[in-house]
């Protein structure tokens, strides 16, 4: 059976996997499946390796193998919101094969950030991320940045800002940042790089998903 | 002050507008107008022309501008879903500058068809449509298909299927369809032209956004 196909469940080791009890609640609950079943099984590292349910403990079933990182990893910030939707972004994201997210804090953002919960939320994320790589059978674990200003994020390499006014996203671009409703403040936008995203005027999740797409699409291109 | 920047509302004509009262709530309730503020005005079909809200009636305030129907339009097709789930695809794809939507009838879709339910669909996707229109300063307002059967679909000239073992889309490519959770069934996926979407394995919502990105990144490339 494909990889893509298999159930997806993430462990520590493949070599010696252990189900955490709320994944092999999901597999055998929201999932339906029984003992014997097939499913893959993934460190989050680009290992991953087939297994079949047992009733004590999980079974191996085939040699590991190996996939590299990616060459070309790929950014997305976004300004989270409140209330669960965030969630949504960051699930988003991860099924899109970005590699690493980042949660901006924006002068026109709505979340009022201390550190606890950016801690709070930080952590909160891991979570989703994690689910939501399972789902979309990848092997490698995005990473979730702690929250950082856009001009922190700004200063990191190739880094852009999705904007109307920006220019059209090459295969070079890797590093894309999506604004809060309101937009950027023109502190944030001056002097950045400015890359447009395809639609008309786009709500702030939908941005988010376009930068993803657009990146994710060009990746490669450049080979 | 630009098109994209002044809130959009829809006229049955620019010549004499008149206000729909919900509209006129929305202005001045949601987004809090008043009395003198600017909007835009479309009929939908490309006309615009800046207007103010007055007291009476909505007063007109500068000339009529237009735009030409796009030249080269792009059509997605998604399978609808129970609930409120699915004016959110038709929501995004207006977005994200698709001209045609079709709610598909799939072999593996989860809505039972009848004409009742899909003619009360039909009418509620066109009333999102043009909310989502207005949000996106849309001013040619997306044609919403009665639901059509994949077979149908399929018949329209250049039409694809998003598959994971599909081809990369090229700026050739205006009709895109996009499958259920549940996958296209065999017989939908005999012959088809199939294109591949960027990113991991995509729930179907993800995968309606990503078709219309990838189509509106290549539009007008080809030119």
């Amino acid at each position: 059976m494909s990889r893509r196909a298999l159930p997806l469940v993430f462990v520590a080791s493949v070599e010696q996997p252990e189900l955490d009890e709320a994944d092999e609640h999901h597999l055998r609950k929201a999932l339906r499946l029984r003992d014997g079943d097939a499913v893959g099984l993934s460190d989050g590292k680009g290992h991953w390796r087939q297994a079949r349910l047992g009733s004590d403990a999980v079974e191996v079933d085939g040699e590991v193998t190996f996939e590299s990182a990616p060459t070309e990893p790929l950014t997305v910030g976004f300004c989270p919101i409140k209330g669960e939707r965030s969630e949504w972004f960051v699930q988003k994201l991860t099924e899109l094969n970005v590699d690493r997210i980042i949660p901006l804090i924006s002068d026109r953002g709505v979340v009022r950030w201390n550190e606890q919960r950016s801690a709070k939320l930080a952590a909160r994320f891991r979570v989703t991320v994690r689910e939501a790589a399972m789902q979309s059978r990848r092997v490698w674990l995005p990473t979730v940045e702690a929250p950082m200003s856009v001009g922190d994020a700004l200063a990191l390499p190739g880094a852009a800002l999705a904007d109307p006014d920006g220019r059209v996203a090459t295969s070079a671009d890797r590093t894309l940042f999506v604004g809060p409703e309101g937009g950027w403040s023109d502190n944030e936008r001056a002097g950045a790089d400015l890359i447009c995203l395809p639609g008309a005027v786009l709500r702030a999740e939908t941005a988010a998903i376009a930068a993803a797409v657009v990146l994710e699409g060009n990746r490669g291109k450049s080979k």
